[in-house]
């Protein structure tokens, strides 16, 4: 059967040029890079070379900290709960403001903070779906310490106004801090150019391999470490050097760069071919404008068709689609960013993403909006929800 | 040159077998697992596999959970957080026992959790190295939650009284966690006859891949998370799944569990000739006695020679052995397994580590004691603390 991964958003296919990277540090270049002897010194060069690939991707300075993890929801957890005890510590309030966008990562972390204790403001998005910088000037008050937003939403593609949060951030001198998994391979990104104080970023997301992450802190900026331990990544973060998962994520760092042009202009037409096609049926809703999207990204309302029952019907022809976040999937509610954005409860449930890849192709969109004019037509006959 | 590896104990090189059974979900069998679609169900088969293989190695329980992580660091993080998180939601005072004896993963945790409020007891071995039960029973107070002791030391092999504590904990309701990570694939481990609460352990020791643990929890026991964002591992740890390092981590299992007789035979029998040939100088001195040890490990003191000579020395013949704890090699203190045993300070800046796996070879032991006993001859003949 053929098959169309258009779920690119929830994760990517490794790049085979970033498992030939990887492949000789499992079994042969094993050693532990904290070791004296030769077995961890051979792997350094190595090591560099892809904390290199990693600060060019995002341009971030020497001065500054590109801790290497397991995941974003690692980094996630580690600013948010840095912030948290180190207030704890202090003695203080600990006041941090999100929005209602946020990956469950975030959201999730700032739940449970509440539970211990902190203080958070969360800000619903505007009606265009995204946060701007005037909603976190005026949640900020005098005891905030952090501001978290992410860069561009996973079910969505909407782009935040993160230049002028940071300024408005650090006018009020509270850190910033943005999950960026969903903009890193899909928009041009520069640290030094918009200096947000904490970005994490996972590699899975961009064609590197799964389990490892990374946070960028600037210069200047600190926050107490997650996981305690050994004296790994400065000791900001305790844990055996996966080196097999660095090189990857430096290749696929420099993979993404190199083919950053290619994202924004053939993938988008791809994109929007698809886009077109669909919009193209009456009573269907196209979330957020083209323009303020990561250019891979579609998330759609066909009136009348359930999102689970349109997954299923993609999924038989070998199409794989999703109604939003994998992560958090094993519930089945009403889409979160559909419901902080006012859309009403019935379209709610009818939203489906479809996220490109650089290695979707021209007949794989063909043949998804070959299917798609199909289920649709199909779908709208047999829904109760639904008459023309 | 000639390579040996007798740091086993800082890492493992990853067996093919692991490898190859790894390699079909990086490029090819890539779908999040929590995906509705094909991509995410085709991958179910290989992860219950996986599951399977690493509840059979500790012969856990199907009732009991193994939460899924990126290193062992973060399964006693999450033990010891999730205690301390605990205790201050409900406003209750946080009291930890675990031993000097531990690996950073814990000690350092246990210092922070100290700096934010908690109460720690850190017990010293006894002057056989070890931690015993009746050491576990005097320090518990009325206001204990959690003993943590590690099954068997990184740095000396020696093996704590792990079933004796379980039952001084139960007696006293104080809920037991173990880090094993050097306890796996080197002696028989089973869950259900020691029943301990918590246990921690990390693949990259036992033949498997870096970046990629697991944390036991008995039926009937539960930790917070340390990790809050997505549904994974039934919310006990977000982030998205890490298959090809999970299914290479039960593949590790399986064989660790498979040569464990081997190990504790012939590994043994060729730790016991090295470690004979070594003894055989005057003024050595091994630590711990044979029994009381894990099958593939020495730690020995060569009076008037720096540990970080002789390791250089046999270095530059291709042979890798350690001082100690790589994760604790940025800083050149005296080794603090000896200080916690009373040795003498002299001997505690001699102490070198060698640590066999199965893949070690007659033919590499013995090259080894030929290159160790010219090095003691000629590193003793320029020690300035030393004389015949």
């Amino acid at each position: 059967m053929k098959r169309v991964y258009l779920d690119n958003n929830a994760t990517t296919a490794v790049d085979p040029r970033v498992k030939t990277v990887m492949d000789p540090f499992v079994c042969d270049l094993f050693g532990n890079i904290n070791s004296l002897h030769r077995y961890g010194s051979e792997v350094h060069p190595a090591f560099s070379k892809a904390m290199d690939q990693i600060y060019t991707g995002i341009n971030a300075s020497d001065e500054s900290d590109v801790i290497i993890n397991s995941c974003a929801t690692e980094g996630n957890n580690t600013v948010l709960q840095g912030i948290f005890h180190e207030a704890l510590r202090d003695e203080k309030t600990c006041h941090i403001i999100t929005t209602l966008l946020e990956h469950p990562a975030v959201l999730e972390t700032c739940r449970f903070l509440e539970v211990l204790g902190a203080q958070v403001t969360y800000i619903a998005p505007t009606t265009d779906g995204i946060i701007t910088a005037e909603q976190v000037k005026v949640a900020i008050t005098p005891e905030t310490q952090l501001v978290s937003v992410m860069w561009a939403n996973n079910e969505t593609g909407l782009i935040n106004e993160i230049a002028g949060i940071v300024e408005v951030c650090h006018e009020a001198n509270v850190l910033f801090h943005t999950d960026a998994v969903q903009a890193i391979g899909k928009i041009k990104l520069d640290v030094t150019k918009i200096p947000v104080d904490f970005l994490t970023f996972s590699a899975h997301k961009f064609h590197g391999p799964k389990g490892v992450g990374g946070l960028y802190i600037r210069e200047g900026v600190s926050v107490l470490p997650l996981l305690h331990g050994g004296e790994q990544m400065g000791g900001h973060r305790a844990g055996t050097v996966n080196m097999p998962a660095i090189v990857g994520m430096g290749e696929a760092m420099e993979l993404a760069t190199a083919n950053i042009d290619y994202e924004l202009t053939e993938v988008a037409r791809l994109r929007n071919k698809l886009e077109d096609a669909i919009m193209a049926f009456p009573d269907v809703r196209g979330i957020g404008s083209r323009d303020a999207r990561t250019p891979n990204t579609i998330f759609i309302s066909i009136k009348g068709i359930e999102g689970e029952a349109f997954i299923w019907d993609l999924n038989q022809k070998g199409i794989a689609a999703s109604t939003g976040s994998a992560c958090a999937s094993e519930g089945l509610d009403a889409n979160p960013v559909l419901e902080a954005m006012n859309v009403d409860k019935e379209l709610a449930h009818t939203g489906i993403r479809l996220s490109l890849s650089r290695f979707t192709t021209e007949e794989e969109i063909d043949y998804t909006i070959e299917v798609i004019q199909k289920a649709v037509v199909r779908l709208r006959a047999i829904s109760v929800t639904y008459s023309l």
